[in-house]
């Protein structure tokens, strides 16, 4: 009798549950459902108006996918519940939220339901800003040891910085709140009645480390006399690895989502990271990039290494018993569309409608036409900073090599190609640190439908690149561990691995290095490497000197 | 009783006749007559197919030019023939053709009608790159004095390239020439009836130099053993500064203009260098810019410097006693206009469009209301090359700075910039070598029709701007020349400096730097020096192994 196993990705407007074949991998049903609360960054549901850069999210949205999206795909399928042995989850990250000790966020209750403070802090609120400048300064006079773990420095998304602005701008619901929870745990907690954490989120979020724990009371007295108990206090040292069972289904959610009470939950996973057994990936020197509007690379490792300009390395953060590093590209699909937007002239326009052609397949058609190096153009592609391996968002664009020939697809295909030596950059870091890079596997919108960049991608960093095969890898990802959580004698598997290379999917389709091309591309990216440190790491801090000039006038 | 007088400014594809008040300057009347020809770069009037990159010209256009614009600017303006004491011209250089002893253009003979090298090569015609080429390794090699008062290189614009390509591709015709002649100097022998030639296209244009002379014998063998007398068979040395009379109009020209016979004829200038005069420059210090496309600038001075990366260095070269110094950059209107065609997204053309405006307006009203240093931008101008201070074509555009945020005014914006910033680089060199610059005058399109670029310069050079106050300033500069080849006794002027004084003219409009703008562009203009002469200078020669790669592939 087949078993079957439910993942459910929760990303950053929907959540998407998928009902996956846990011997095949085969994936049967998925349903979507768009938050009604969405993207909270202009007022609360009362209308109390949110200050600049802030993101809120309502978490009884997070409890209407469940309800929505399991009872759905159970009745497309028409798998019975009890031949679903698990229900594994991802979700953004830091995505936090302030709640009482039985699991009620502040939010819900009526006294705090025009606060601001007491709602969940989606990823990208950068409201925090100003705590993660402070945080970086201390830390970095102090010379944490941690620091060096997360590329130098921590972002204004992570918890800390987060909860510090609570504390500094709403001590009240500081002081209301028994804890502050990431949303995929806040979210497991309700599924299973129990409370527990993830090392993932805690490993790439929180500053924690399975060695060494969170940083010291000294660290956060350091920086508010009233956090320096705030792991004790506010946060938990119940941290738990992918791949364990977090807890069973309670009667009261099996009833909501109409699945069996009793059906192990996995311990949650970070959206992006969730993609590495969705791929097959279960052993070291196998690097995934999630190619979206940004790239996120994992990678295994067996040893824990301090890589510049990575933006984590967290043991047992992807996969049990191994040391997961993290690396990113702030820029990628992003910087592509503001080229079509900002820079395309409408005859292009007018020429794409008369073919009957989407901008960007006709643009892609005359960029393919052009050899490797004939634009005589190089791009750094920093138009949204550089997060690794410089790990500095005052970085800006460059591009150079412009004649009065110059078209705009040869500057559409410097931009791509930019980014693809930014990923050279940090394979060749990582190798140079140490740790193996020897397989590349693709992900996300661009691996899938732009095969120009992605053969691009393979001349340039020289290795082939296989592509996802699902086009719900985070959804597949949680479902694996949701097998896992299983167990073997329950229907599911005992290990992540041995459930990603049954489960795991990439394409047929693998895109080989072309040596002709390779071998001017390594040209190209030595030419790159001269820029990226001349105007990366200080020689000329121009890029500096212009936004400060920018911010004074 | 008020005497006239007339220029005739030869242009690309056109030449216009204007009638000036000798007293007051007054222009009365013009007239313009397109070349029937135009620029034959594809085939001749036969059919016969041209080679890549050649521009001729049919001489008799010129003198079509004299046979319906005279007579219709006479008409026009009621002046009577007798009321005419002189005519000046000013033509493209090198622009230059083989003539018979008597004057006959090769073309003109049938023998040669079929004959590409039998006609005029318009300065722009770039098909003698290869002489150009094998001349400056060979005068570089000889370490030939005179190459530093042309900033290291000659142009394949230029004279001798052009008759070498002759001698090499077609040495029947290079035998058959008596003469290799400026369209400038043929003209006016064919006005006269004398030939002679005029000091400004020899000393830009033919390495002439009025105390030393043409380059020696042995440079021209070591060019070609056949060109060692090229100057005593070919040129001539009967050369004649600004502002002298190159003789009296023929009968027979008399009558095809309608002019009377005896009229005046100045020698004549290059169509650049004959601005000078006609915004009333007399003195050293005085730098005049013509922005169009690209920019020339002009300078007098008192001594013979040798400032790096200049054009030209002349005695006598625009008004006579004065060494006459000539700058470019070779990119400037073409810049904005690549801008316009290649970047601009179909929204700004709609929006334009919905305003009733012309594009360039609209964009320049939309990057008027940015702050000096709001965007954050830098660029490097050399999408064309860098004329000076450089000399380098090899070069290409940089832009750095970009965000996502960034918007296409704001590039449009920073490439103005860098173009100022380019003036500023001359009018820098200049000073450093010791020739002052102390005032700034501007003609061309840009001049007059883009306030908001020339506030733009006077910020960026911390200097005041006069515009040029004619909208036919070379026929005007040419009319200046007309009076003073006349002499005051009938009705002219004995000297340029009074006559400049007299008929030149500026706006009333005066672009004044302002400081608060000034003191952040000194900030941007240390950026662009150092980048400048990161990219320009030897640092990383990223821009040449660019274009080395694009030419291999």
């Amino acid at each position: 009798m087949a078993k079957y196993t439910i993942g459910v990705d929760y990303g950053t407007l929907s959540g998407r549950a998928l009902i996956v074949d846990v011997e095949t991998g085969e994936e049967l049903s998925s349903a979507v459902f768009d938050y009604p609360h969405a993207v909270m960054d202009e007022a609360l549901p009362s209308g109390k108006k949110l200050g600049f850069d802030w993101a809120l999210q309502h978490p009884q949205d997070y409890i209407d996918v469940l309800k929505y999206t399991v009872p759905a795909v159970l009745k497309e399928s028409g798998i019975a519940p009890e031949d679903i042995v698990g229900l594994g989850l991802d979700f953004t990250a830091s995505t936090i939220l302030p709640a009482k000790k039985d699991g009620t966020p502040l939010c819900f209750l009526p006294e705090y339901a025009d606060e601001p403070h007491a709602y969940v802090k989606l990823w990208k609120h950068h409201a925090a800003q100003a705590q993660a400048n402070k945080l970086n300064e201390i830390a970095q006079q102090r010379n944490e040891p941690w620091l060096k773990n997360y590329g130098g420095k921590v972002s204004s998304e992570w918890a800390i910085p987060k909860i510090w602005q609570v504390l500094d701008e709403a001590p009240e619901i500081y002081d209301a709140a028994d804890t502050f929870i990431e949303a995929a745990d806040w979210l497991t907690w309700q599924l299973t009645g129990k409370e527990c954490r993830n090392s993932c989120t805690a490993g790439y979020k929180e500053m924690w480390n399975k060695r060494t724990g969170f940083p010291s009371k000294d660290f956060f007295k350091a920086l508010d006399e009233r956090l320096e108990n705030v792991v004790e206090d506010k946060l938990s040292l119940d941290i738990k690895p992918m791949g364990d069972c977090a807890g069973t289904l309670t009667a009261k959610m099996a009833e909501l989502t109409g699945l069996k009470e009793g059906t192990a939950v996995a311990v949650p996973i970070i959206d992006a990271h969730v993609f590495v057994p969705a791929v097959g990936i279960a052993q070291p020197g196998k690097m995934l990039a999630i190619m979206g509007t940004s790239t996120c690379h994992m990678l295994l490792g067996t040893q824990e290494k301090q890589v510049q300009g990575m933006c984590g390395v967290v043991e047992d953060g992807i996969l049990p018993g191994f040391f997961a590093y993290e690396a990113g590209q702030s820029c990628v699909g992003d910087h592509f569309q503001w080229f079509i937007d900002n820079c395309l002239p409408a005859s292009y326009y007018d020429e794409a409608k008369a073919q009957g052609k989407n901008i960007h397949k006709f643009l892609r058609e005359k960029a393919e036409k052009y050899k490797v190096g004939e634009s005589g153009l190089l791009a750094l592609d920093w138009w949204n900073g550089n997060r690794s391996c410089l790990v500095d968002v005052d970085l800006t664009g460059m591009m150079i090599g412009m004649t009065l020939q110059t078209k705009p697809e040869e500057m559409y295909r410097a931009l791509i190609e930019a980014t693809a030596y930014g990923t050279r950059m940090i394979i060749e870091t990582f190798r140079e640190y140490g740790v193996e890079v020897n397989e590349f596997y693709a992900a996300g919108g661009i691996a899938k439908k732009d095969p120009m960049t992605m053969q691009i991608y393979a001349d340039v960093i020289r290795m082939p690149i296989k592509i996802a095969g699902s086009d719900q890898a985070g959804a597949l990802g949680s479902a694996i561990f949701g097998a896992v959580a299983a167990g073997k004698f329950q229907g599911g598997y005992d290990d992540v691995f041995s459930a990603a290379s049954a489960m795991g999917k990439v394409l047929d389709t693998v895109y080989n290095p072309i040596e002709e091309n390779a071998q001017i591309y390594d040209k190209l990216f030595a030419e790159y490497r001269t820029l990226h440190d001349y105007f990366g790491r200080g020689e000329n801090d121009v890029m500096k000197r212009l936004k400060a000039i920018k911010k004074s006038v």
